[in-house]
């Protein structure tokens, strides 16, 4: 096999929470590959090549072959490279069909509340968000609160903690840019703890995400959608 | 350990197309199980203590430990009874990351449009549905173009053509309500020959999807969306 063939891409966008949790599950594994940065505006041939469904990142170029969707590619990783690094997924066939069901309540019932939240104006709508937001963020406070370990499923981040990993620098830029806090410490505490001790694992410090960078972003993107009404 | 407790248990709908997209994943697999139907105008204390996230069938009791959510319970099946009946995802790392991208594809890019026509009056909005249907149908019928293979990923009933098996008796049933052909054999070749041999795959006669009972039930769907506005 040719050595060029073998080398892993990885296509992202530096503000995508999507390729951070890409980078994050690569950390784990302990991957290494090349980081190609896409301008999303004028998209590269070869993204549109790999990517024709979505045109979007982040891929995952292995072999030469791509997988999209952040969520698979993690699962992929795991998989690819199931001899090296952490593990990903736990091997217990039902605690893996747990992990899958909690990144499919983080994509479905979780993360459209809480983006309602930050893109509405105060008022009615705004309040409805917050209250959906809440209800779900309890769900998985509670699950926090009762497996009582310092990740989802053990004690090293993993598949769960991977799909949810945006939140826990997302929400804070939101409450900043808001002006209002979603989740607290006394609201929400295993949450919070877990926010913090996911922040200062090793491969968030491997790859932190962009804060800085990020607020003026997500403060702009708010403010169009404001307008939009 | 108890006899009781080793029992599968499913609990289920007749209507529902994720509850039959379990049954058709035991019967690859042959395993054996309790069927329980649920009145979801009434549903039974087991059903939300066993599922209290989303209060929805399927829900599949494993060794009295429930599992929820149909795409996580058919990849669960297939890795809890590893060993035995036909294989549902492919062994190879890459494979089963297509087919969990293209399991994706179905929840969030084609079952969204598909179900936006059926439950719209004619017009603008129902052909804007028809078109981005059909644009998203087109994808899959390259993809079962370009395969070569009787089924998506070979030559017996994978992950993949159980995610999208409802469409292969929804949609001729959504054709015959609204009074319009979607997926033509002569703009999707390959897509009806599938469906066809999806219909006529062991899983789906073992548990046949009750047609003639389901549309006097999807007519009334539509005639009140249709209300709705």
């Amino acid at each position: 096999m040719d050595h060029q063939e073998e080398k892993v891409k990885l296509f992202g966008m530096w503000a995508s929470p999507y390729v951070l949790k890409v980078k994050w599950a690569l950390s784990i594994k302990g991957v290494e590959y090349e980081y190609l940065e896409e301008d999303l505006r004028n998209k590269s041939d070869d993204l549109l090549e790999h990517n024709p469904v979505h045109k979007k990142v982040p891929v995952l170029l292995y072999h030469g072959k791509p997988v999209a969707e952040s969520d698979v590619i993690v699962e992929f990783v795991d998989e690819a490279w199931s001899h090296r690094g952490g593990r990903i997924l736990p091997g217990d066939p039902y605690e893996r069909a747990m992990a899958r069901f909690w990144v499919r309540f983080v994509h479905d019932k979780l993360s459209p509340p809480i983006w309602k939240w930050f893109t509405t104006a105060p008022g009615e709508d705004q309040e409805a968000a917050r209250g959906a937001s809440v209800e779900q963020l309890q769900v998985l406070e509670e699950l926090l609160a009762v497996g009582g370990k310092e990740f989802f499923a053990g004690e090293s981040v993993g598949l769960v903690d991977l799909s949810l990993g945006a939140m826990a620098y997302v929400v804070p830029m939101y409450e900043e840019i808001v002006g209002v806090r979603l989740v607290t410490e006394e609201r929400f505490p295993s949450l919070s703890a877990w926010m913090g001790r996911f922040l200062g694992s090793p491969p968030v410090k491997d790859h932190p995400p962009p804060v800085e960078r990020l607020i003026p972003r997500y403060r702009a993107m708010r403010e169009a959608f404001l307008k939009m009404g």
